[in-house]
């Protein structure tokens, strides 16, 4: 995104776009099984969307945790794109050129309690 | 995604991620004011995505039109980053190193009747 | 289903079948473009679920009113399988052997203001 | 259904019926509880499709698996009626006479480890 | 309410308000966390929700149960909500002057098996 | 609510519990038809939530516009609640005597274009 949009990402028109984005992360990743169609719905223990800001950027950082045998990436992954997705809606008001972009899996591991 | 795994798609263990991919983003894009929390509740018409399997990758092109007055990027969004999860999904089994990217308003127009 | 079940559909352990039945119809009529990939999500001006207790049957009669342009038989027979459902979930400890059958289109008619 | 829609069932100007409506059950199948009224949410371990298209109809078989004690023949026939509602709206353009019949549990068990 | 509306809560124009609010609240109840962005997911074992009719008022008493570990207060607060505003919404053609209040928890426990 | 627990709405454990119940109260209100089972699905043109934090009490107040014939009061009323069902699931761990009252309806108009 624009170097300006960035700095106004607390005070857009629209309200403040970090909140709504870390909100909206959370609450689409309890959803993953909704929009995914082969995904299991797996319990939940702890969902985390972080966004940082840059310079002319936003980095979203989110994590999963279930109790589940299943892997949950797609779920912070669903998180990470749809808190991306509102950070682009609440701003598109302001920038017309942003782009979404890297959105991978950094890690994934497993307890062996 | 390595190119070995975009000449599988049709073909992989969980079915075909490009079918799935397809619906996926089509079904979303109909729920985006229930994900973006700032996003009205828009009357679509029409959704289109599009998949164009490249060496190594999956071109994804959406579209949505409605006859309300304000804009529908969300929701092509919403759809094309859907169906990019769905293809990570699907195919995750067998590639762990894909990536998401590159996701962008391409066009916006309004007809004036 | 058993003459004996028709026969106490208001009164099963779950509840009154009928009223759960009929609530649960309209609900999902208003979640057709949800359940069903290609169908559009459409303004409903009226949704009506009657249930009909025969001798040993339930006829469940639907229908749903739109000022769109496109059809809705699709949202009346989502109403009417998922009545039938409903009538199934709440008489199934009392009757293992019900059938759902003869869901079918009976009338389609466009007002020409 | 007519013997001419049966035989066009992966190549109707909607798109693949077949395809649609085995993933429209699959999804149906987790939403169960938000349909049927009085159904508990239930951890779904594995839901199976399957349509077999014969002469004039099509054969639509599914399955449901929970690790929960209570039974999931709610999950597998919702999975079955809306995999049957997507083939009738995905042909409903080129036959108008199709009947949705013979909706029945066929067998449910219950490991006992 | 006015007390003329409390004597009439089963025979409303719109229907029964009386079923359609425990229906509705323990349909929400299975809601909870898509409606409330920081509440888990959680497995409901039993949820109900009843109604007593006064002189002028209705009086709505919920309960939920979970084998989680986390509480489910909001779970039986949600279902309390859901109920109280459906019955507001059955009788306000009758009563412009409904008010909701009062809604709080009674009580907490948790089993020490 | 307690004085104190007035004072720290913005900053609990959890979060910030103002912002996370207006963006509640609006995602809710946009889902007013699935929850409550015989409100029409509207189109919302316009969802207010506005919250004011008094000495031990939050005071909630929104608003709801629509294009159609019907009333939205039904709309304003769920993202009241929600937004207090909010309110109470960020505060409760910090305070256990929460009351939600004083729900009601002040004002509906219509528009004579």
């Amino acid at each position: 995104m624009a170097a300006g949009t960035s700095e106004m990402l607390r005070a857009l028109p629209k309200g403040d776009a970090l909140v709504a984005a870390q909100l909206a992360g959370i609450m689409a990743a309890k959803r993953t099984s909704e929009l995914i169609p082969l995904c299991h719905p797996l319990p939940l223990t702890h969902v985390n969307v972080h966004l940082n800001v840059a310079d002319g950027a936003v980095e979203i950082e989110t994590s999963a945790e279930t109790t589940a045998q299943t892997g949950v990436e797609m779920e912070a992954l669903v998180a990470a794109t749809v808190a991306a997705l509102t950070v682009y809606d609440m701003a598109k008001a302001v920038d017309k050129g942003m782009v979404i972009g890297g959105v991978e899996l950094v890690e994934k591991t497993k307890d062996t309690v």
